[in-house]
């Protein structure tokens, strides 16, 4: 069996973190690993299958022996670097919002589109947390359904934002207790114990960045540009695991124990809709957990083929570092 | 000016603490004022303008010489004694869910339906809490353009539940941070840094009450048992003010600063919605704040005539207390 060079850039990030636990978690092929960060945490230690690797910064020829580069840096940083890794004989995997809707990046859910990672001229975006569980929810019913309509509402968690929106709610809360003031550096607002409407920054069309990404990424992942999706997007005070309130208008009549079924059957989708049992996705039940968790599953009786649904997934893994593992691991 | 003789039923409770306040606060033409609570409550004293007053427990003749009793009990309860009471004389405004959707009981928010106070037969409904700040941002659009159909989702503080869920979340907050073990005993699983898809009972319909709540008493209060809606009710990590983001479909087309203009313009609702300074409704706003916050409105682009808003009002005040204050006041 082949192994592989491979480097993770934001090697110390949130994303980064859960991407090296995951290479040795499925076994990934790695023949050589680079840990790649900012120039503040060069020389830091990180154990990899019991390996100390030393992280390293970016610069020139760093990448000439990579042959898949794992990027979760800022947007930014993606723009100026993932060129340069390519140019040195890497693949990008890239997790940030620097190439998604590039016609020529496949933005890739393996589930559901990895026949696309071969057009790939290089990169390979990953699309936004909120965007992968949605889709692999959302998609069985497009299938057999079509859909007319989709409203999303998301309730995101702060570890979509990092390691230091994570320090920062935990921050809060031990000020809370003790009649500390509360302080805010990563939101503009407290986050403990409050909701934020905002998401990335405010667009010209009064959406969010982050609300457009559902839109836009949703319609390239399954090859449609013409879907009709608005989103609402909003940050909660939950450490991890994102949850999305989604309403569906189908094309066609649907059954809704059949919807059920269909979901259930997605590959990395699991139902969790028993209501007499108290059974419904929740944050605290994906900790470790990779598979997108759907239910809530319910007829919507103001409007014809119309239903409600909640899902709930680990942002850090299948939102972002599973996902583009996986897109690795197809691949090779 | 005439003086009244006030019953508040629950005095000790979350909201019946907001109504002794509020009372307060407003300068209330109080009499005499009676604090009835639970037996285990009997005996305690709460000061009233300068005034200690002992809590009573219920017992026969307890209303006789009350012209308005406040309730703020549970359902079982309400439905137990707001008859004793209205026997004994007494007015009731019950903020249970035990009379609300009865016809021969008035379901009022002042600012809306006023005129139907003087209908009631000896009880009037106040409205749950989520469906308050609903409707209050949404009247002037029903009025104007008509509503084709509404979409709620809700994003619900747990002071909603009442004071032992208050302290629930703040001893996991607690325990979290000293990394002792987490327990729920008011809610099925973890509120702290967790998501509930579920408020109140699940029924027949896989819809929770609290979500039938508002699609039911939305229709009451704006008088048109026709209005499709649908809502989907989550209870989230914190302390007080609820969320609510909203999708609306109206009749006919709307121009989106006149739909801004006639919100801003609705009694004790507040338009804050500059995106380009940061200023959108937040839970931690609404602490002390009477009015109902809406916010984030723009176009949806998904459907003709649509359009997205969020919603946040402190459900103690004007889902609760102070809009039971407003309807003794219309009363009198």
């Amino acid at each position: 069996m082949s192994k592989y060079n491979l480097a993770v850039v934001g090697a110390t990030g949130a994303v980064g973190q859960e991407i090296i636990e995951i290479l040795e978690e499925r076994k990934f092929p790695v023949d050589n690993l680079k840990l790649i960060a900012s120039k503040k945490s060069e020389g830091k230690k990180i154990t990899f299958l019991n390996r100390k690797i030393k992280v390293e910064s970016i610069e020139n020829g760093i990448f000439e022996d990579i042959d898949i580069a794992l990027f979760s840096i800022d947007s930014n940083l993606s723009k100026k670097y993932a060129p340069q890794a390519v140019k040195e004989g890497a693949v990008v995997i890239d997790n940030s919002n620097a190439f998604r809707m590039d016609d020529s990046v496949p933005l890739v859910v393996p589930e559901i589109n990895a026949n696309k990672i071969n057009e790939h001229q290089g990169i390979i975006a990953n699309p936004n947390c909120s965007t992968i569980q949605l889709v692999m929810a959302i998609k069985p019913i497009f299938k057999k359904y079509g859909l007319k309509r989709v409203i999303v509402n998301t309730y995101q968690a702060v570890s979509g934002t990092g390691k230091r929106a994570i320090s920062e709610l935990e921050q809060q809360i031990k000020d809370y207790i003790d009649k500390n003031e509360i302080k805010s550096e990563v939101y503009p607002y407290q986050i403990s114990f409050n909701l934020l409407p905002h998401i990335d920054e405010f667009q010209e069309n009064k959406y969010t960045k982050e609300e457009m990404k559902v839109v836009k990424e949703t319609r390239k992942i399954l090859d449609d540009k013409e879907i009709p999706i608005t989103a609402t997007a909003v940050r909660v005070p939950v450490f991890n695991g994102h949850g999305e309130s989604v309403n569906i208008e189908t094309e066609v009549s649907y059954l809704i124990d059949d919807i059920k079924n269909s979901i259930d059957k997605m590959e990395n989708v699991k139902l969790v809709d028993n209501i007499n049992e108290n059974k419904y996705p929740m944050p605290i039940m994906v900790e470790n957990e990779d598979e997108v968790m759907v239910g809530r599953i319910r007829r919507d009786y103001s409007k014809k083929n119309a239903l409600n649904m909640w899902i709930v997934a680990n942002n850090l893994r299948k939102g972002a570092a599973l996902n583009a593992v996986q897109i690795a691991e197809k691949m090779i």
